[in-house]
């Protein structure tokens, strides 16, 4: 697949430049490559940082190798052999590969399950697949074998019955299976998911990152041996979390104590957690759940958390990042110098943090997006995301294809998809048409496909394609008021804007002089789409009618008789929405998603 | 005071008979009186649990002293001298008195903010203040007096510019120096409140209760000296806090981590904090700015705050308490065990915690409720709170005067005072109109008051008594629908339940079979007063109409288009409230206090 122009080209252009080699500076200057260079001497210091570090150099890794897939890239490829170099020695003979449980914690090994040592395993696993597809080069997968055998030995069937307390070696493992064919690699997966007995099997709860990077490895797994009681728990689990605990811009996780997911509804805005890797790891699952059942819904989410949830932890530069991504914010700090020790909803992004788990699951999931517009079926081949691409494929018993899709995407619903095989084949051409448009049209060759064309669902169009077809859909993608089941109790009686599948936001930037979260929506008016702050590139805006009430400070009282509300001012204001990801690009400033319907009386 | 019958009376005999003695006995199992004995060899075992258990030996003293003075009690007197004998002697010579900062951790005195010793001495300061009072014996007061004088060496003016990490010193000291008389205990508090720089001005920010110590401290050495920007400071603290920052309860503290209040407006229900003790603070608070000004309006915030905020954090048999005080429960802990250590909201109470601040601010509180009622003014006595009680008092130049106070309040509006001076005297019976009485009407002897009786206000009677001359105020009391201010996001298009001071909440257990997050209150319907479930005794519920949908799992997705919602079945129910402080004392239940309001549609 290749990216040459267009949104994500962008993204990942910005990535690759800018993103992936500052984030490689900050890991080096926060001594994690050093972590392991100690150990053999390479340099004479303690060890640095929390336990998890060496997953963040691996996590980098991974992304690195999806970008030289991308495109060629020797500069990278020069950082990627200079990263392995550092971590290959620091394997030892036995195949253990950490750098914190050596030394005196040499006691620690597989003692304490929140000491990530599988964790960190299988990000090296990911890394060294990723790095493998890449460069057809051995030496980090041998590396990765070496220790994923060590793992067997030491908790294969009838060992020691030991799983990951921070899932990731699962969906790792079936990865390294996948690329190794060693079935081992997939048992031990299975013992794995199969241990870890404290999942509820009929609703998705607690940590958010853990609970969906099990269940990416257990979709992972289920793909691969059609396991029934794992496939009805991720089934249970997506059912639960997309029905009631998750963001409406794809972002998982309510509560800051425990970066938990709440009870069914518990979805508030200013406290939102909504971690940047709980998005990434909600896009990993969706898109092994898309694998596991091809159908559409999937895919949806996916595209959801991807253009939002995830896309909002990083700056539009790509130099800063959101650990934390609230649904709104005051675009204050607290003043309390003791409370800096409190993890409050940010107002800024930061360029590195404590625990460092986000940045390279930027770096990694925005390299990979190339990876998930397409995917291959039996039939033919499926259109999971819209994007300005190409796809070179070999249809099963055809010649080899190339698929040219040209769209302005998401900013626009025209996609036109060249077909360009080599001869005359026949395969099926399924298009997923987005569950947000009204209304969907396509076209080949310019005459109208009367086929079904159903929001939510895969268009499939089976025929016999010459060089030079043209399919071209057309997407209505008009801006849209959202409501959220009165359940959600912040969300009552207000209402959310998204077009396509962007979820625009209220910024104080655009609103000067608008208190934001004292303002009221007027739905009954149009909705108008218009261009940005130039500031924010070329994005379109939202624009709304609304009303600011006039509010004389300490007027009306906090809570009041029923029918006693103070009779307000108020005075007519237009509103500006821009595209959720982009905000926090100039500065701290009031934010809200979701905004007041405006009262009929 | 004596308060003989009715509702306090029956929470003073339960604070004395239950909480009293068991909170001993926890504070003995768990070694919190170890910790001073092993000082001087009386016991040979290492310090237990958190740097700052002695306060909680000190708010147990100081609570059982109120006890006694309340009513004159030999077996608790036993138990009040037992305890004191166990502290006194772990006092040094120099004065230092602190069980946490001795031996290996010598180095450490007066080193960290955090390490409570300031508020540790501020508790010793008012029990040793309340023991002088209730017995009039000096022992306790002697050693306060040493650790105040200790501290003056040490902190004084020109000294080590130290000042409380955790604020409860201030307000302590104050008190110290109204006891002794000593003006360095009063100088010291202003330069405590003065060397703490963090607090904003403006708007009160933080961690509730040390932002409500500080700000009662503020309110006493204000009320002493004058001082005009301390004087801004808890204005404006006072205004942020009831106008954007307190529950409907009284809570106060809207967020788990840093258990702080947020911004203005933030005040989720099921992820509220509103700590026990905050909502205590918030009584001493208000008590003081009502002290300082003889308004009513801190009167009525105090109020809400007693009854419900705080009193919600001890159980109906007096035996558990809550530490988090949320407005909505699910009723459900979370099931992944790693999350134990995660503070999630509770949903049953507990007879201890790891910090176990909460249990002796409800012992401490409770027994100071009979003097709370009444206060002294230059020209009269002020009736605060209502309450089946008596009061013997001398006015400025007159005889000996007992008010006995007649009333079945907080459950009836209905207040009779028969005035009992030994001869005939002038003086001005101040009576507070709560601000929630739509309707208020005096008599004196049977004849209309004709002055002003306005709600949120005292009114001023004015008079020369004899003995027998009887006073009848009656408050319109029906129950009411209470709206929320619509920045308060989740509780928009809500309404709570309050009747008098009693907020009222939904439980689970006396609304079988529907789900209180997803049913909605008919607020055109008449609102009725019920007898409660026995179970919780003789306190009226109020039922009011309204309609469950009928939802099958599943129908209707989290978000979409606006106007695109379901049509759900509904179906009528009538739902009962109960009275908010006495949730959670029949098992683990949903509860919720704001209701969303039914649709006209």
């Amino acid at each position: 697949v290749r990216v040459e122009r267009g949104f994500w080209h962008d993204r990942i252009v910005i990535n690759r430049h800018v993103t992936i080699p500052a984030l490689l500076e900050r890991l080096r200057e926060h001594h994690v490559l050093d972590n392991f260079r100690r150990l053999y001497g390479a340099v004479d210091r303690p060890r640095e940082r929390r336990l998890a570090t060496d997953s963040d150099l691996y996590k980098w890794l991974e992304g690195a190798c999806y970008a030289i897939a991308n495109e060629p890239d020797a500069e990278l490829k020069g950082m990627i052999d200079g990263v392995i170099d550092v971590i290959l020695p620091a394997q030892e003979e036995s195949g253990y590969l950490n750098t914190a449980m050596v030394e005196e914690n040499r006691a620690r090994r597989w003692q304490d399950f929140h000491a990530h040592e599988l964790y960190c395993a299988g990000h090296l696993f990911q890394a060294a697949v990723a790095h493998h597809r890449a460069t057809g080069e051995g030496r980090l997968l041998a590396t990765a074998i070496k220790l994923a055998a060590h793992l067997w030995e030491l908790f294969g069937p009838g060992k020691r019955e030991w799983h990951p307390g921070h899932p990731e070696a699962e969906l790792a493992l079936v990865e390294l299976y996948r690329e190794s064919r060693d079935r081992r690699y997939l048992d031990l997966a299975g013992l794995f998911l199969k241990r870890c007995v404290t999942r509820d099997p009929d609703e998705i709860w607690g940590h958010a990152v853990r609970a969906l990077y099990y269940d990416s490895g257990a979709a992972d797994y289920v793909a691969e041996t059609g396991d029934e009681g794992l496939r009805r728990l991720v089934e249970a689990h997506w059912r639960t979390l997309t029905s009631g605990k998750m963001y409406v811009t794809g972002g998982v996780g309510s509560r800051h104590h425990g970066e938990c997911m709440g009870p069914m509804f518990d979805l508030p805005n200013l406290q939102a957690y909504a971690e940047t890797c709980a998005a990434a790891a909600n896009v990993f699952f969706n898109w092994r759940m898309l694998m596991l059942t091809a159908q559409a819904q999937f895919a949806g989410i996916l595209e959801t958390a991807l253009y939002n949830g995830f896309l909002a932890g990083v700056s539009l530069d790509g130099r800063s990042f959101f650990y934390v991504n609230p649904l709104a914010c005051t675009g204050r700090g607290f003043p309390e110098p003791w409370a800096e020790s409190v993890r409050t909803p940010p107002y800024q992004r930061s360029e590195f943090f404590a625990t460092t788990c986000c940045p390279p699951n930027v770096v990694r999931l925005i390299a990979s997006v190339p990876g998930l517009l397409y995917s291959l079926s039996e039939d033919g081949v499926v259109l999971n995301l819209y994007a300005d691409s190409a796809l070179d494929f070999t249809p099963t018993h055809g010649p080899r294809t190339t698929l040219r899709q040209s769209t302005d995407y998401p900013w626009d619903g025209r996609v036109e998809v060249e077909v360009l095989p080599e001869e005359t084949v026949s395969f099926c051409l399924s298009i997923r048409i987005p569950e947000w448009t009204p209304r969907a049209r396509i076209e080949v060759n310019g005459i109208p496909w009367d086929g079904p064309a159903r929001p939510g669902c895969y268009a499939a169009l089976e025929r016999s394609w010459e060089k030079g077809d043209v399919v071209t859909i057309s997407f209505d993608m008009p801006p849209q008021f959202l409501e959220c089941d009165e359940r959600v109790t912040e969300n009552r009686n207000s209402v959310a804007l998204r077009r396509g599948p962007i979820v625009y936001c209220f910024e104080g930037k655009d609103n000067p002089g608008v208190d934001l979260f004292d303002v009221q929506a007027d739905t009954s008016a149009p909705l108008e789409v218009r261009p940005c702050d130039p500031a924010l590139g070329n994005m379109p805006a939202i624009t709304i009618a609304g009303c600011a009430p006039t509010r004389t400070c300490g007027s009306g009282a906090l809570y009041r008789p029923l029918g006693n509300a103070p009779r307000l001012a108020r005075r007519d204001v237009t509103l500006m929405a821009i595209p959720y990801y982009a905000w926090a690009n100039r500065g701290p400033s009031q934010m809200t998603v979701w905004a007041l319907r405006k009262s009929s009386t």
